[in-house]
C-alpha cells in the first residue's frame, strides 16, 4: 500500500475556525461532466442604465430617487429580510418548537456610480472608498442597542443569486449573532484563552512558512486559500495585525486592504476569462459590547465555478446531508491563482 | 407595537435535530425577481436512451456493460469521491493544519430500467424495491469494518447537480461520521439521555397535535414540513416507530415508507407543474457498532424551487456567512403541499 498523500488520496481536513471537517477528493474534478451549465454573461454593460434601480438619479421600487452620487451610496433595502420595527417575542412548545423574533436592518451599498464596473475594474483609491463606507456602517450600526452583529457581504454574478449587475453589496445587521460567526467566536475565544494569541495570527505564521497556499501579500494583509477551503477557488484575506474589526484599521491598512481586494478579484477574473462570480463577506467581532479578544478580522471569498466559466460546483445531496466536499485540493487552486497575480 | 406573529414578523427558529438556528423572513418571497432563471426541463424522454450510461445493456465509462436489469440495479461509482484502496494516514502541523485520510465506497443505484420515469411516476411496489435495495446496501456496507457511516441520497434535476436524468441515487459509505449526521447523533443522544424517549418521537407527537405542518400520514410514517425548515419546500419523512435504521423496518413498514415517498414526490411535481428537483437522503445511525439508542430513522427532502418552476432560492452570501435563511414560513408551504396530496 502506498503512503497517504494529500495531493492524491481522499481525505478530510479540519477547519479550526468553525470546528468542522471538510471532505477533499483531489482528482474528482477530472470526471466527465454532462450536467447543467451556467449562462456566461458576456454582455457589455453601459456606464449608465436607465432601467437600473441602483444607478444615480434613477427611481427605486419604493418611489424614492437615488441622488446623483459620485462614488459610493448606501440606502435601506426596500425588501429587507430584517426589519427595525419587528416586535419582541418568543414562541415555545414542548421544548422542541422554539422561535424568537429578530430585529434588524438591511442595507444596500453601491460601490460605484458606474453600472459597467465591478470591484476588480475599479481603482484602488475607489475600492478604498468602499472600505471607508464599510468601516462607517459597521461602526454606526454596531453602536445601536439592538444590533449585536453586522454582516457585510457581496453576492456577485447571477449564479450567486445577484439580481442586478450594478456593483453593490449588502449589510444585514441584527440582534442575534448568526450561526457562522457564532461558531468562529467560540473557536477563536477558546484558542485565545489557551494560547494568548489569536488563532488566525498563528495560522498565518504557519502559512507564511509553508508558502504553498499564499496568493498575495502586502505590508498589512495576506490573501490565501485556506487549508480547509470548501468552495473550488475559496480564499481569505487576513489582516497581519490582530485586530477584531474594521474600525481599528489605520489609513495605511485600509489602503492595503483595498489593494488586497483588487488583487484577488483581478486574479479571479483571469481564471476562466470571465467576470468571476462569488459570495464574499467580512467576518469580525459581534457588536454586543463584549471585547472578544480572540477575534481576528478576515474576509471570505466563496466562488462557485469549478471547471470552466459555465460549470460550477454543486453543493447538493452529500454536501447538504453529510460533509462539505471539494473536488480539487487547496494547493492546486492556490498555485493557479498565484500564477495569475 | 403589535405582538410577535410568526406568520408576519422576521424571526429565528431552532432546529433541535442539529442544534442550529434558521432565519425566517415570512414575506420576502413577494419581492420582485430580476435574477437568474433556471431552464425548465420539459423534454419528453424515451423509455430507453442508447446514449445513457445507466440504461440496461449500455456501456459505462469504465467499459463495463450494464446487465439487462428489470427493476433496480446497483454498481460501484466509476468516479467515486471515496475509494476503498485509500491508505491510512494523517497530517498535522502546529495544531492548526490537520487532515486524515478517508476510506470509503461510492455506489450508484438505478431505481428503474425505464429512462423516462422518476420516483413519483413509479408504482408503490416498484418504489418498495428501491427501499429493499437501500436496506440491503445499508446492512452490507455497514457490516464492513472500515465503514462507520452509510449516506444514501438522491440528487434530482439538473439544478441539483444531477448530470443524468435516468432515475438514480447514490450511496457514499465511509470511515468517518460526516458533520450533518454527527450533529444529529449528538443532539439525539443528549435528548434520549434526558428523556428516555427519542427526540423525533416527541417532536412527532407535538406535530400530530398541532397539525399545521403535517402533509401526509399512514399507519407507519408521517410526512411533514419541519418547524425549522430551511429550503423553501423542505420536508421530512419520519417513522412513527422509534427505529434507529432501515434494517429494522418490517415488510409493512417498508410498504408504508414507499407509499410516503410516492405521496410527497407526487405532491412536489404538482407545485409548479414540473418534475420537481430536490436533494433527498436517509439519516440513520452510524454503522460504527455502537447502539445509538436515541437515533430515530428519517429522510430529508431539500428542494430548491421557491417562486416558480424556474426561480429557485439562492443559498448565497448571508446564508453562507451568517444564518441559513428562508423567505416563507414552514406553515405556508405545508398548507400548499397538503392541498396537493
Ligand atoms: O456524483 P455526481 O452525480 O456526478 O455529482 C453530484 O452529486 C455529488 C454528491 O452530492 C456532488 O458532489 C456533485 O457536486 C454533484 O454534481
Ligand atoms: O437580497 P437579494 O440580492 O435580492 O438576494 C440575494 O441575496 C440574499 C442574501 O444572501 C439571499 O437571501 C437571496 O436568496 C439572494 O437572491
Amino acid at each position: 500500500m502506498s503512503t497517504f498523500d494529500m495531493a492524491e488520496h481522499p481525505h478530510r481536513r479540519y477547519n479550526p475556525l468553525n470546528g468542522e471537517w471538510v471532505l477533499v477528493s483531489p482528482h474528482r474534478a477530472k470526471r466527465p461532466w454532462q450536467g447543467q451549465e451556467e449562462d456566461v454573461n458576456k454582455h457589455e454593460r453601459p456606464e449608465y442604465d436607465p432601467s437600473c434601480y441602483l444607478c444615480p438619479t434613477n427611481e427605486r421600487a419604493n418611489g424614492e430617487k437615488n441622488p446623483n452620487y459620485q462614488s459610493t451610496y448606501v440606502f435601506d433595502n426596500d425588501f429587507g429580510a430584517l426589519q427595525e420595527s419587528t416586535p419582541e417575542g418568543t414562541f415555545s412548545k414542548g421544548g422542541l418548537l422554539k422561535a424568537e423574533s429578530e430585529r434588524g436592518i438591511c442595507k444596500v451599498i453601491c460601490f460605484s456610480p458606474r453600472h459597467d464596473l465591478t470591484l476588480p475594474d475599479m481603482e484602488i483609491k475607489e475600492i478604498r472608498k468602499v472600505v471607508d463606507l464599510w468601516q462607517q456602517e459597521y461602526e454606526e450600526l454596531g453602536k445601536l442597542d439592538f444590533i449585536n452583529h453586522v454582516q457585510i457581504f457581496e453576492n456577485k454574478g447571477q449564479v450567486m443569486g445577484c439580481s442586478n449587475p450594478h456593483p453593490h453589496g449588502q449589510i444585514w445587521a441584527q440582534s442575534s449573532v448568526p450561526e457562522g460567526p457564532a461558531k468562529e467566536t467560540e473557536q477563536q475565544e477558546k484558542y485565545y484563552q489557551e494560547h494568548q494569541r489569536s488563532l488566525l495570527a498563528d495560522y498565518l505564521q504557519l502559512e507564511l512558512e509553508e508558502k504553498t497556499r499564499i496568493i498575495f501579500e502586502n505590508e498589512h494583509f495576506v490573501v490565501l486559500v485556506p487549508f480547509w477551503a470548501v468552495w473550488p477557488f475559496e480564499t481569505m484575506i487576513i489582516s497581519k495585525r490582530h485586530i477584531q474589526d474594521i474600525t481599528q484599521m489605520t489609513d495605511d491598512e485600509k489602503d492595503a486592504y483595498a489593494e488586497a481586494i483588487k488583487q484577488i478579484t483581478m486574479a479571479y477574473d483571469k481564471v476562466f476569462n470571465v467576470s468571476f462570480p462569488y459570495s464574499a463577506g467580512l467576518h469580525q467581532r459581534p457588536t454586543d459590547g463584549k471585547e472578544h479578544a480572540g477575534w481576528h478580522f478576515h474576509m471570505h471569498f466563496l466562488p462557485p465555478l469549478l471547471r470552466s466559466a459555465s460549470v460550477k460546483k454543486f453543493m447538493v445531496g452529500y454536501e447538504l446531508l453529510g460533509d462539505p466536499q471539494r473536488d480539487i485540493t487547496a494547493e492546486t487552486t492556490a498555485e493557479q491563482l498565484r500564477s495569475l497575480i
